[in-house]
């Protein structure tokens, strides 16, 4: 295992720490660990959190901040954050007007979410929640009853903090977060598998000559498993079945998010991209806003995601509104 | 090989035809593989370019843009754009006020500028142009006669778009690059090598439990070939030959730049920030501002560079000024 670690059971803390000493401008790190953003709680103002296992960075600790999450609970790498997380970041970031949980459907997220939603409840903290699906490739998974949550939900912690930020209430914001899932569809693949630290060894083995379509971000197993492809015909593979879910239909708009796993280069991003667009085109549905980059990683893996977004004025404007991140920053 | 990729012939031409796809509202390209600020020419505007091998992006094409480059001349992978890119780059940039070459310190590159600069000159476009030579790690190296360009690129270019923009003139704009050159100090290590596409293999062989400090962003031998150490060995092996050389005194402030490069996860960045800060803190050297992030890569390697910028009140400001680039974007 090659990795710049000092030991796997230190690695989220000492990244966490390294990310204070980054960013401590606009996050702080407390027990037991979650990132927060440094003006947190902002008294009037609906909290929005999410969290989930580490290894996925910069989701969702590198969100933090002006215009996105308030806080985020990082779990040990691909393993859900405990309630205590979730329960520490609801009540760090109230500020009276309720907080709302955006959680990627695992098992044990939404378990402890719950649980921690219950507690938060408890402690007069009004709690509501979105559970993000989008990943089309497999109805049940590894992890999961029902669809995994990926790519969607960067697009829908964009969105909905823009609308917190802006000043909408609990029911509002969790409606937004709703509208995003509901319009919001994914697909992945993997190349190479990835190491987790504490493992020490690939989580899975793929051939020389293979590649998994429909991977999950912690390498569950996809649809299948094949010979190697052309980059169009693996565009093809991840894109035709996105378009025909929801269905995208002629003249819908898109916010189109080619995502790196974390090991491949942005040359090959902007490869898959440019057969997307293609692909698209044939179908008339229009490119409104474009996202390219590894945003939801799985440590070191080799591959890619694509996730389509339809979107309306609404959304494309809360896309747009200022954000200032760690890892998304524009407008400020 | 596993790459997304069409072919190895077709892989750039398809990568900026991607870029475009999802960024043409900032760039533009044109023949031969030029990526251009779609606004360009500016009257009376100084013009920024620079350009290399591709393999490192989003340098540079992803820093074409408001506030930083107006254009950029892709090579193939790892290898020198001709001088007829530059010289078509230098034309479509050209308001009037003259164009800076920002040339990172390879043979081929600062051989192909040159020529541009002179064909430009005879066009009757007045060209002035700076080398960053950055990286602490080798005298002399593959493809270099003194030290190679890497991560103090990246900063020259935002700093000096910021003056540009602002309506700095030609030899403000010269003096400004050479001021980052002289305060800019570099070092990288690999992990793993990468695969040029046309090669089909990897550039070096690195073994199980072996890494590679001092490395050039091309896979050019670096100081050592070492076992395997921690991040916080590294971090130090790193940090203290670019402190000792400048040399970065107490009570300088600095950008501290942690550089991913291209294929090692951020969890692991910012682990080595989180040892880099502690080691800056031991030397009384204050982080002014952190970048951290996968901004001049070489391909899918793993590894990592520090890069050091002392910084003034000028630097900060132009620092923090507005861009909007494909890759990099804040204030706007």
């Amino acid at each position: 295992m090659k990795k710049l670690i000092n030991a796997p059971e230190t690695a989220v803390d000492e990244e966490l720490a390294g990310m204070v000493a980054a960013h401590g401008d606009l996050i702080r790190v407390i027990e037991p660990n979650v990132v927060v953003r440094v003006d947190a709680p902002r008294q009037g103002k609906v909290g929005v959190i999410s969290g989930g296992g580490s290894g996925h960075e910069p989701m969702h600790g590198g969100y933090v901040g002006m215009g996105m999450l308030d806080a985020a609970c990082p779990g040990a790498v691909f393993t859900s954050p405990v309630p205590d997380q979730m329960l520490a970041a609801t009540a760090a970031v109230n500020g009276g007007a309720g907080v709302l949980h955006i959680i990627k459907n695992y098992t044990g997220d939404i378990m402890n979410f719950e649980l921690a939603a219950e507690m938060a409840r408890a402690e007069g903290i009004e709690v509501s929640s979105v559970v993000i699906a989008d990943d089309v490739a497999v109805k049940d998974s590894l992890y999961t009853a029902g669809r995994r949550g990926v790519g969607g939900t960067v697009l829908a912690e964009k969105i909905v903090g823009a609308a917190a930020e802006a000043g909408a209430d609990l029911a509002t914001v969790t409606a937004l977060c709703q509208k995003v899932q509901d319009n919001v569809r994914s697909m992945g693949m993997a190349l190479t598998s990835c190491t987790v630290p504490a493992a020490g060894k690939p989580t899975f083995e793929l051939g020389e000559d293979e590649m998994e379509i429909g991977i999950g971000i912690h390498g569950e197993p996809g649809r299948t498993r094949m010979k190697l492809a052309t980059a169009d015909e693996i565009t093809e593979m991840l894109a035709l079945p996105i378009l025909d879910d929801l269905p995208f239909k002629r003249g819908d708009s898109v916010l189109a998010f080619v995502n790196g796993m974390g090991g491949t280069p942005l040359m090959e991003l902007y490869i898959v991209f440019n057969k997307l667009a293609q692909i698209l085109k044939g179908r008339s549905v229009t490119i409104g806003r474009s996202f390219v980059g590894n945003w939801i990683t799985s440590l070191e893996m080799a591959g890619c995601s694509i996730t389509l977004l339809r979107l309306d004025d609404e959304l494309t404007r809360l896309w747009d509104a200022p954000v200032k991140t760690p890892a998304l920053r524009w407008g400020i």
